[in-house]
């Protein structure tokens, strides 16, 4: 084992995903049988996580049923009410939802993360995501999902709107002052004015400046448009790498997207996903990865498979290599990267399908690693000395004992090595992954001393609607 | 004081709001400067509610920043947002969050509630508004909010589809079955596939059915419109009602149209609203009215009655009665009954619109009742037992030592008349109510037991959108 050594710590994001990530795992038998709707099982998956000092709890979403419910546990809780629930059963952990920006209005997701910012103490942090898929958009009174390009720029207009929203109360707007009766300064909250080409926001928002002044922004998509918007916005990125050498070359690219932008490379942190699976020894993970894979059920991981892929089932053969006539990335209207990442994984490893089917089957297309937990700890360490990641995204196979295991075994290791904190140092999710807190874009917060003399000249507050007090009552 | 009657026993909501719903409340020495932001305040005045046994708690909402943030606390957190926290925080009491129809899709919202449902243990209320005003419309695109009757009939839509929703998912969908790999049963969740006049919803709902079925369904708008949408869905109406006779007046139609509809008067519970200020002595709790209404600001205030009076603030002079010449209720869009409350109040006594002002500062609108423990206890007796309630909304003009004071003081003394239970005797906020858990209009549940010879007869779920259960995954 290396000495520690006096580098800067690694990150940790906790993926919690009902009874685990692959996706035979509800059929183990200590798995609860209703996971995905069970408070209990995810504040127990929260403190240990928080046990293990990680950064942050992370949970993806769709509005939209995932998957055949006759196979495997698709319902579950939405995520920003489960992360509240959570942030009252944890102290210092981040909470990261994901939510969609093309099937939300702004105001009111705004004002949803701020209210977890609040209550969680500075805790929040928003995956943000476009939502592929057809079956979503007709939740929705659509008939299939815009396109790949057109959901890009609502999201990145959806950002600009969320991010004036929770600058139009400057950080000192409330004085409350009894004596005067004045509560907050007028002119430190202010509408926004917002006219775009998706939204038209008037705001000022309802919600006080959040804790952390805007939750953390994390993105996921991995596709040319996912990275442009991941070097603009993101300060953390969650993605799926197989190879060393593809994360190495995927955390050099946004890097340079993101310093080209002007930011700091430092400013935005990439955390590739990895499923460990951990044995005493390395047979006996590599056994536990077996057993998941044979719960596998073939012809229904068959199907999902020709779904993502877009062909029909029958023209995939369990115990033939994948097709050659399958689409272009190109033909693909969203999770484009991914698309790319399993075909080129079939391809490079010659797998058949059955085999594919098992390596996707533990992780969705990220990065299964089966071993002891001194090899996953090699393998983290290897990966961030590498240049590959600034932490990862873990996602245990099977929860909650993958996770324990992980907390267990696996962060003391890395604590010794020097490579992860041993307590928590900050009480805020940025203080957790070291980004600093955003300046007000709307108020010259610099200046904030020379409030009172502002308090003098400004107008009354001429931006903010006067709505009738008395209809803030039950209606 | 009369002996313990063997009756029914009365309902009690805590109405909580920031400070309390007096609107001068915050300048008092105990009030917390950040109040509408602060969980740990919005923590303790739940577990008081608790403590007193109370029905449920209450959040009103709109999303727009609602009246002048210079003189009150207008910013505060998104109602299912902090009501989730309070579920944590509490073990046995309700949780109605307001939420818009105007403003949300139905997918979301009906995931968000079910969510809070599942987490609370079923706890859920929802408090459906349309939300008038063209302040909140120009967070959302629009110039000005849609007209009252549409408002009210996308509001029928939204619930019909909502409970379609909750619908989609039979009780007994999941089976869990590890040895077989079945995880729900396919034809026990269903599309809804909702084609309507606002709304197109494939479904089924990525959640399973909420523990009590639906969430509670409030209701809160005192218009015809209001009304007839209370009679057709809601299972609680808050109201606001000045005097005893129009207490009944409304009590008796609105129970008359449910009926009318086929209902059972009993599932319909009116809770008109009360702002309680109580005192060791009459003379006292009238004093204690006073100090606050001499800590409102009259020049704001009367700017928020012109407002809604849809005048001139000039046209109002604080020492003169309303005048003659103010528009007609068929000529507001939205509150209309609170603007004719407030007409018919100020002309039958005949008040100064300093007094007016006074008298809805401390509950907008709602009946202030200044007096002794033992008079608060009288009123609400009086009007329940003269068929004007079945319950109390309760609105402390201060917070949270009214609520104290309500529930240390007046709580006894309707229990020790036998008017309100001692302790809680079900674990969900229908069975607070009195309330049934609603059967499933998609699935036929008397006939579960025959399930497994329907199973076999049933197509393999066609309705379900088989979407790629792998692009579950972070996005």
């Amino acid at each position: 084992m290396p000495a520690a050594k006096n580098r800067k710590p690694l990150h940790l994001n906790a993926f919690l995903m009902s009874t685990g990530h692959h996706e035979a795992s509800w059929r183990l038998p200590e798995s609860p049988a209703e996971a995905g709707s069970d408070i209990e099982h995810y504040k127990n998956l929260a403190r240990i996580a928080e046990r293990g000092r990680l950064d942050s709890l992370f949970l993806a979403d769709s509005p939209v049923l995932m998957g055949d419910p006759g196979r495997r546990p698709a319902a579950k809780l939405e995520p920003t009410v489960l992360l509240t629930a959570l942030a009252g059963a944890t102290e210092r952990i981040g909470l990261i939802a994901t939510a969609s920006t093309s099937y939300n209005e702004p105001y009111n997701l705004a004002r949803r993360f701020a209210s977890l910012d609040h209550v969680s103490g500075g805790r929040a942090g928003w995956n943000i995501v476009t939502t592929a898929g057809a079956d979503a958009a007709r939740n929705f009174g659509l008939d299939d999902t815009p396109l790949h390009h057109e959901r890009y720029r609502r999201a990145a207009e959806f950002v600009e709107v969320s991010t004036k929203l929770w600058d139009s109360w400057a950080d000192d707007a409330v004085v409350a002052d009894k004596e005067s009766g004045v509560h907050a300064l007028a002119e430190r909250v202010r509408a926004i004015g917002h006219r775009g080409e998706f939204f038209r926001v008037d705001g000022p928002l309802n919600v006080q400046r959040p804790p952390q002044g805007y939750p953390l922004l994390v993105q996921a998509g991995s596709s040319e448009d996912g990275k442009d918007f991941a070097a603009r916005y993101a300060e953390a990125v969650f993605t799926a790498q197989q190879t060393l050498e593809e994360g190495i070359a995927f955390y050099r690219d946004v890097k340079a997207r993101a310093v080209a932008l002007g930011r700091d490379p430092d400013g935005i942190k990439i955390l590739p996903g990895i499923v460990p699976v951990i044995g005493d020894t390395e047979a006996e993970a590599r056994e536990l990865d077996a057993e998941l894979d044979r719960l596998i059920v073939p012809e229904y991981a068959k199907r999902q498979l020709a779904l993502r892929l877009k062909i029909a089932p029958d023209d995939l053969d369990l115990d033939a290599e994948l097709p050659e006539d399958i689409p272009t990335e190109d033909e693909i209207e969203g999770a484009k990267s991914r698309y790319t990442l399993i075909v080129e994984l079939a391809r490079r490893e010659r797998l058949t399908i059955r085999q594919l089917i098992g390596r996707l089957g533990g992780g969705r297309g990220h990065r299964t690693f089966a071993g002891t937990a001194e090899q996953v700890a090699d393998t983290i360490e290897h990966w961030y000395d590498s240049g590959a990641a600034d932490g990862f995204n873990i996602m245990p196979a099977v929860l909650p004992s993958g996770l324990e295991v992980f907390v267990d075994r696996v962060v003391p290791i890395l604590q010794e090595r020097g490579l992860f904190r041993t307590e928590y140092t900050g009480s805020t999710l940025r203080e957790h992954y070291g980004l600093p807190r955003p300046a007000n874009q709307l108020f010259d917060t610099a200046d904030q001393a020379g409030r009172a003399d502002r308090a003098d000249r400004a107008a009354p507050a001429a931006a903010v609607p006067h709505t009738d007090l008395a209809a803030a009552g039950a209606r």
